[in-house]
């Protein structure tokens, strides 16, 4: 398989989706592949990790660092660069096993031929630093001019978030520090090592600074300088500005190849244990390695409390928020191979039960209502109008934040898978067990049960499926809220044998005993729903009775390309079609419940009525359709989800809102498949069991895990499977 | 005070407006007060009560009749009709004593002028029969042309609904037979009678018959002819043409003037009871005669199960249906004057329980859950889409028809206040009873409790302030569901006493002990709210956390005027703004159980927030007024309600749908705020006790009411009130 990706043409037009597309990334920061001369209008971006910034009425979201790879030529003072000025050849790389973003451009100027290559690489083993290496080369005598800086007049969707920037020369650095609107601080440095001999100017215009050097190069010569760029924040560091430029200090005696080795050592071991191997689809393979490389490029290694946004480290989309998808989607790649990295994501969620309880106590309810978009602290930064109605530009009252109540779950969900495999319980001790209980308080307070029925039901949410709002007994949302009750009553017996110190310290805040039989009652009466006579299981109440439409035909409605398919008034809205996996992401988690025929129903009946709007949702009808045994209808919805940044194709827009980027939840639902699905791992008596079910063209399937503190090389090669210790 | 109302200009804009201000009718079938040249392009309308048709996909609605007052002249071959040819004078004249209307128009032509005189009457005591008269005078000798005949080409809403028309002349009549798309059929005949001597033919174009007579005008002579027209429906009678010709038969022999006097004389009867006097105040006292009039047109005198359509019978808007109105604002003046109307009208719904108990069923509750629009049967005519966006032309999913659960206890509200005034308690026996005992158990079946709490709620709701929907524990609805539990408490008790065998006829369908505590259990429970500490009570759950805007700020964000302002995103939706008297109608139900103080905070508090966007809110507020004893203060809102049909100025338009009409709620409000409000009437111990606020204005006011099987007049001066027996 070649580890890489690349392009040798250039169109402007897809700027933005290479961004996406070319991303490196450390877990600290994303930077996007777009190219060094870009401004804001071509949406370059440092994205950095678990900070935000809001400006006035806009929405919260991350910050978008100075950019420090600002870089350009000049030649005879005219400017070469892309996008404005056509190039004679260009190409990008990304190579996916290290993380090293590549470029190649010639322009034809007058005297002749003029070629940059750049590479760009955010350090794995230093987390602030990201190396850059520019080369120019005529093939002619004459006058180039390199302009290097920083430039702090980012691209924001909701900007602009630095209220103040301060762009300074110290010794051999540059630097700019600037100040957000919430009073954080980001300081971007950068020191240069060059190969040639030249004049420098500094030169500060608009938020920017940078060096100007004039060469007086000679035909075929190549002149390159290095760049080293550290990025401090407040949240990093008291003093970020010190703290950047003493990064460098610290730097400026190794050698750029050095660094570069050490990085890829770094990228090395990941893969050691991570790198699936695929014989007889390249294709798959590259695609599901791809996917695995950007979740290894968002991965948080660097702090012991963080997670990952619903677009990684991609941008400002999705105001950088926390969603489901971490617990419910990325987890499972970590979990099998970096089970440290699976911890640290949870543990933001124990550190932000905080925001969960005051969000839970606004809508009048006790326990834990995690945020839908998370931010630090628990913060919900969804708004109360998340859309804007594309006909009136009026903003529209959704109920995301409001009524996706089965966010708390896929939190108890992802700390049981957590505990469950690696039997770290201690992790229960550490705020887990406090998480489930407070999640479980939320469900019980959400019970209703009419005053002449008898089954405990929940009104008023919406399911995984956003097109239907403001629905009655979503059966995944209720299904979810028993799993709690389970997880909060498995987690009470836990915590008896564990700590009973701590038991007895619950105890008192919670009345553990009175707690679990209430939620034994809650667990016999929730009301799930059950197959009908057709053996299909009904979404929420009434959907049954919706209007029945295919999604041609809905399709033919679109008055708007923008226009949002869901809220109140939405085409989808009183259909039966739904935006993604719904039964079938409930029919996943609790596979053991159902037979493989109502497995096989529910897919049948909800494939053609679902119209895939998320990439959340491709990956869970591959995994049904494997956990049914049918690899091959699996397939397809496999390589889509593994595609979903390899081939784009993802909405840019949803109303007039921005919602590109990069979908690392489709690329752990991606890994999901390959391991749970056509792999069939599950665990069985805390031992590993393999079940497969390759596609007809895998020959072999080759993966590792580490389970009971031992790493397995697990091979299949049709119903032959070996485990071997390594 | 004169007894009638005119106008001495013609307005061709005014047209449609009109037809609702000059409106004749008997209650068996309402008139517009359009001119007897329009065709349907100018919206006359014969609307019939109680039968209704749809065609295709349209809204179902009410019949207009074939239009047998169709008539027109043309002079020397050139014809002379409004509003084609402007009038040299025209006026118009509606006498709300006798139910009259008139109109003579002047025409210039070559030769001088032409004059006609129009005048048309539906005959109270001969339901089936309109009286027309019809004039023509010119001051020349010349040619005239008069064409009277039958217009099968009605105005319709959702129409067609003639899928065939007959037209026939059969010896002195003519007819039209027409078949709507449900297979109903309606009859129109006529018979003319003149008193000049013409040839005459039969002329028959576009669903159109006429008689065209020819005359040789003299100069200065009258020209007269008398046409009585008669209306069968196959809900009549079996053989409506027949019949319709045979009451022409009979009436043949019957003088223009007697018919009009026994017409009259029916009248006279009428207003004997339910005239109002206001001296001191000409103009409310217009005002209010003027409402009782429009009742007297529309109340079901003929039949003895039949109730009233929102819109009366002013056409087909609001599909022709019953809302609460009926029960809620137009009892009253019927329960106070002529109380075997009432019982006409609450049979009605005791007749279309079924209908009730369909619906409940259709929604998955036990019990009765009226329609909010209803027809014949019960039948719920609301659509599920019953709005349409303006700005996509889509139809838009409302909630009138799911949620507006208050309906049922507006019948419940009806029959009690019948039973307790005319003591009549054999109406629970004919199946009141069973009504209210339904009603009760749709309520009971919409009560959830949180598992965790301990008071019962209703959810997901709209209530009568209709711009907020799907909202939970609304106070009215919840206070008026308590109401209805009581109701059925009373009804069960009062049964046990009137008729044992009809008790256990009931015990044995509804196990009526059992039921009784679950009643009691449901009154003690349900949660009604209070007020808060500055003495307001919240409309609905979150009420308070609504965004506050003034109405003149929101009417800023209208976009297009007929934009629909509730709804799930409508621009009131998300505000304080409502539509119409909410919590003050709760506290007007249930006056005794509030302190003035917190009765005139939550009109000061409401009453900057309420649109009035609905003909029902204005009397809510001034009867609440009332009650707090400021009589000043309820005027105002006393006299839009009693203009509402006289001074026009209602909506006319609601999204794309037309919904222009008259009000007889806000006619009915009027009436009550008079007796109820300013005068004060209640019954206490079984005898009637006034407690008057008069206006300053007012010297005094006389009404008359029927209590206990006497005929009081009551007059009230001042503080000085005298009750007379009559």
């Amino acid at each position: 398989m070649k580890w890489s990706i690349s392009q040798d043409y250039f169109n402007g037009e897809e700027i933005s989706k290479n961004g996406n597309k070319y991303l490196i990334g450390n877990g600290y920061l994303g930077i996007r592949g777009t190219l060094q001369e870009y401004d804001k209008s071509s949406y370059p971006a440092i994205n950095l990790s678990g900070i935000y910034d809001k400006y006035k009425d806009g929405w919260r979201e991350p910050l978008n660092a100075p950019n420090g790879l600002y870089t350009y030529i000049e030649v005879n003072g005219k400017s070469f660069r892309l996008p404005n000025v056509a190039p004679r050849e260009h190409s990008q790389q990304l190579d996916i096993r290290y993380g090293i973003f590549t470029r190649t451009t010639v322009w034809e100027v007058d005297q002749g031929n003029i070629t940059i290559h750049a590479e760009q690489f955010a350090s794995l083993p230093v987390k602030h630093l990201i190396g850059f290496k520019f080369c120019v080369r005529a093939d002619f005598d004459g006058d180039i001019s390199i302009i290097t800086g920083i430039d702090g007049d980012v691209w924001d969707i909701h900007g602009p978030h630095y209220k103040e920037i301060t762009l300074n020369r110290n010794e051999e650095q540059i630097t700019a520090f600037a100040v957000t609107n919430e009073e954080d601080r980001v300081s971007v440095s950068e020191e240069i090592f060059k190969d040639f001999v030249s004049d420098e100017n500094i030169i500060r215009e608009n938020k920017k600074i940078f060096r100007k050097f004039n060469v007086k190069a000679k035909k075929d010569n190549t002149y390159t300088f290095y760049k080293y760029i550290s990025i401090f924040t407040s949240n990093d560091d008291s003093n970020p500005n010190k703290a950047s430029m003493e990064l460098l200090n610290q730097k400026r005696t190794s050698d750029y190849e050095v660094l570069l080795e050490e990085h890829k050592r770094e990228w090395e071991k990941l893969w050691e244990k991570s790198e699936v191997l695929i014989e007889g689809d390249d294709e798959a393979m590259l695609a599901l390695n791809y996917s695995i490389y950007h979740l290894h490029c968002i991965a948080p290694r660097h702090l012991s409390s963080l997670s990952i946004p619903a677009r990684g480290l991609s941008g400002q989309t999705y105001k950088g928020a926390v969603f489901w998808d971490t617990e419910m989607f990325m987890l499972d790649l970590f979990l099998y191979t970096e089970p440290e990295v699976v911890k640290t994501l949870l543990k933001y969620r124990v550190d932000t039960l905080g925001g969960a309880l005051k969000k839970a106590r606004h809508y009048g309810y006790e326990g834990a209502f995690y945020p839908w978009e998370s931010q630090e602290g628990g913060y919900d930064a969804c708004t109360d109008y998340n859309v804007t109605d594309v006909f009136t530009g009026r903003p529209v009252r959704t109920y995301f934040k409001d009524k996706q109540v089965h966010i708390s779950s896929a939190i108890v969900y992802g700390i049981m898978k957590y505990v469950h495999y690696t039997k770290d319980y201690g992790f229960l001790l550490e705020g887990g067990a406090k998480v489930i209980i407070e999640c479980a308080r939320f469900y019980q307070n959400l019970l209703v049960k009419k005053v002449t029925g008898t089954k405990y039901e929940i009104h008023d949410v919406i399911g995984p499926d956003e097109y239907h709002e403001r629905i009655n007994n979503n059966v995944y949302t209720n299904r979810m809220a028993k799993f709690t009750f389970e997880s909060a009553l498995f987690a009470i017996e836990k915590l008896k044998d564990l700590d009973t110190k701590y038991f007895d310290e619950l105890d008192g805040e919670y009345n553990l005993n009175i707690f679990a039989n209430q939620l034994k009652d809650a667990i016999k009466n929730i009301y799930i729903k059950e197959p009908d006579r057709n053996g299909i299981i009904e979404q929420f109440d009434g959907y049954f009775d919706l209007e029945e439409v295919s999604i041609e035909e809905l399709k033919q409605r679109i008055l708007d390309e923008r226009e949002y398919w869901g809220g109140a008034n939405g085409i989808a809205s009183h259909t039966r079609i739904i935006k993604q996996a719904d039964v079938v992401t409930m029919l996943n988690l609790f596979k053991d419940e159902y037979s493989t025929v109502i497995k096989e129903k529910n897919f049948d009946y909800y494939e053609p009525r679902t119209e895939h709007g998320s990439s959340l949702s491709a990956c869970m009808y591959a995994m049904l359709a494997c956990k049914c045994g049918k690899p091959e209808k699996a397939y397809p919805f496999f390589l889509k989800t593994a595609n979903a940044d390899l081939m784009g194709g993802g909405k840019e827009w949803a109303g007039l809102v921005y919602i590109g980027g990069t979908h690392p939840a489709a690329a752990g639902g991606a890994y999901k498949t390959v391991v749970e699905g056509f792999g069939g791992l599950t665990i069985e008596e805390d031992e590993l069991v393999i079940k497969p079910h390759l596609p007809k063209r895998w020959k072999s399937l080759i993966f590792n895990v580490l389970h009971n503190g031992k790493w397995s090389r697990i091979k299949i090669q049709g119903d032959q499977v070996t485990i071997q210790i390594i």
